[in-house]
């Protein structure tokens, strides 16, 4: 273990003993086999030589080192091959099938076709798992960026009609860790039954499964309503943005009466607070109430937060019930946010080949028995090439 | 099989056999028992008498049904118990513990304290796991939106400096599936091992290390950046929305090279489009020369998109191999989408007690050999709280 590394106990990972190979690019299927190998899983992503089509995505470095690529694949082995030859797939396909009770489990997200087709590579190995992830159930080429256009979110994002993109890539995200359960499902029925499977994920239906889930679809059959922006203001309940008398802004959130009433408590507003429910007929220990009266309660408050600087507001707040914290950009997030430091054992400082020194998160999820690794770094692109032909074990640190 | 069902084929899921018990509200914790129960997983859901403080929750019907909290217990079974009282709490506490090598699990999101703390459910049953979502690691209380705010996206997001929040719930979801992935692997560890554990996971966790995954905090760290608003282009490739002659308007993206010729050919524009690699100091073959050149490339464009119509786009893109898509309200996603209707396997008509027939997704996850159960509604509040007392088995539809 490393000196500067967090205090929580580090071990191998619930799913060591766990081998899968990726052959991917991007974001989701990059995430799913990561959170594995963040869990203690085996993982060795395959790209042909000289790297994937992600392998210079921006953010980089100056001399054109992509953090992204190293974000996304931290804790891999990286193997080269010669792809596009029937040498280098057959070898891939050795890879991909090789022996083990915890191995035959592959990650894509490029065409299952010719040597990478679910029927060639099980004929090899009959109990493989293929994860598959394409962009829409019919075949259809989407991505991110035009799942999100479709699904109604920008649409409801911000204070105006025109739509407004989502920067997070939510959905290959979504996508990625829905990969991550679906070979997990699949794995627990191979281990009962010995048989393997083919498991598909739409990246259009993870979009369309989660509007559903959260009431949308409905809203629009039954009430016959469509989202419209609400700026920054919480839907059904109350909670806004409020900006600070030192340039900064604040999100407040009260989704229970319990915490309408400390944010009374805390900032000496309880009376005229609880005239907004008689001056907006509603009542006001209902989440709706507080979302119809949204406008007069942010009234009686504003002038309260522009009168305070962010560090008065941690002050007042502190240990008060009330649910609120600041807008960060990136760069306030790593210089001011106590979460991104090594006060969290979430994160470790790693060396990073070709970048440096970075502070790089582990699993977020914590095992009381089976402690994950720390966090380790991203491969130099084929680094383990020959080691995994020679079927070495990997290194543990 | 309803006959207004997909044709895609139905079973009893790779999860089935396993158990697990819900005491949470709001969105990540529902959401991950409900991706199991998707699955094929026995959900059973405990709420006090009167529902969760999630029961409410908009979107709702005219007479107060909430749409959301039929989204997101969809397939479970619901129980509900005094869990203010000592003889609520041991029921709650024994529908826990109950005996069965795929029982024993429990999601919440509620303090683990008094009946609900791991010390208390282990002694009952040891080989327990209990899944715990919290705030912060410390602690410390957390939401979806102050998580957000701290991210370092809002401010990322939109034209200007000031913070726009998301509007999907993304680090809730992301949250949810986190725990979903969490539960499956401590339960592949304790069928190996016999033991269970306390695995806990925090929100904002969740949020840091997205963040650090995706490369922004090294890009504050080792580049001193702090991505700016950038509206709805891409970063560091070429993508962004343009306007129709009908006032729609559609996202356009090129990731690849050959994305970014397929979109001149379609167009026509090929000639004036490379013009754009020398008139910017560019090299179009790659990502990043993209972006640099993306205003340039947008000029070309623009009056093209703007003198056709959407359904005009769709004729000419068909089998273009340009990737793109239109922004969609919620109305436009369930109208006029026909990936949003059973067309798409993804979706079943149910009827759902006290709404009215919906439109309703199963798991996006599609499983050749074990494939999953088609949709299905989310209990009245209560209606299994007779039957799991009396340890029926669920019914089968």
């Amino acid at each position: 273990m490393r000196p500067s590394s967090s205090a929580r106990e580090r071990g191998r990972g619930p799913l060591a003993g766990l081998r899968v190979v990726e052959v991917s690019a991007f974001v989701a299927a990059p995430l799913a086999s990561m959170t594995l190998a963040q869990l203690g899983a085996e993982v060795i992503r395959i790209d042909p030589v000289g790297g994937g089509i992600d392998h210079h995505r921006w953010p980089e470095t100056d001399d054109g080192t992509s953090l992204y690529w190293a974000g996304l694949n931290k804790g891999k082995r990286s193997v080269t091959l010669p792809l596009d030859t029937p040498e280098g797939q057959r070898e891939a396909a050795d890879i991909i099938c090789a022996d083990g009770p915890g191995a035959g489990i592959l990650v894509t997200n490029l065409p299952a076709r010719g040597w990478l087709g679910y029927e060639q590579l099980s004929a090899r190995r009959p109990d493989l798992i293929m994860m598959r992830l394409r962009g829409d159930h019919d075949g259809s080429p989407a991505v991110d960026y035009t799942v999100n256009s479709a699904s109604g979110f920008p649409h409801a994002t911000g204070d105006e009609p025109a739509p407004v993109n989502h920067v997070l890539p939510a959905w290959d995200i979504a996508a990625g860790l829905y990969l991550t359960v679906g070979l997990l499902a699949a794995e627990r029925r191979r281990q009962a039954t010995g048989q393997g499977q083919e498991v598909t994920l739409a990246l259009s239906d993870v979009m369309l499964a989660t509007v559903g889930n959260l009431g949308y679809l409905a809203d629009v059959r039954i009430n016959g309503a469509s989202r419209e922006p609400i700026g920054n203001s919480l839907y059904g309940a109350f909670g806004r943005d409020f900006a600070t008398a030192d340039g900064r802004r604040v999100m407040v959130v009260a989704l229970t009466t319990r915490q309408f009433r400390s944010l009374g408590r805390a900032t000496g507003l309880t009376e005229k607070l609880e005239l907004t429910g008689p001056l907006m007929d509603v009542d006001l220990t209902t989440e709706g109430g507080r979302y119809t009266a949204r406008h007069a309660i942010a009234a009686v408050l504003e002038p309260w937060f522009a009168s305070r600087t962010l560090a008065e507001l941690r002050s007042v707040f502190r240990d008060s019930g009330v649910l609120w914290g600041p807008y960060q950009t990136f760069r306030q997030l790593v210089e001011e946010d106590p979460r991104c430091s090594t006060e969290n054992p979430l994160f470790s400082w790693i060396e990073q080949p070709g970048i440096g020194t970075l502070l790089a998160p582990g699993s977020p999820l914590v095992f009381s028995a089976d402690p994950a690794p720390a966090a380790a770094p991203a491969p130099r692109l084929g680094a383990d090439t020959e080691a995994v032909r020679a079927r070495e074990e990997p290194a543990r640190s």
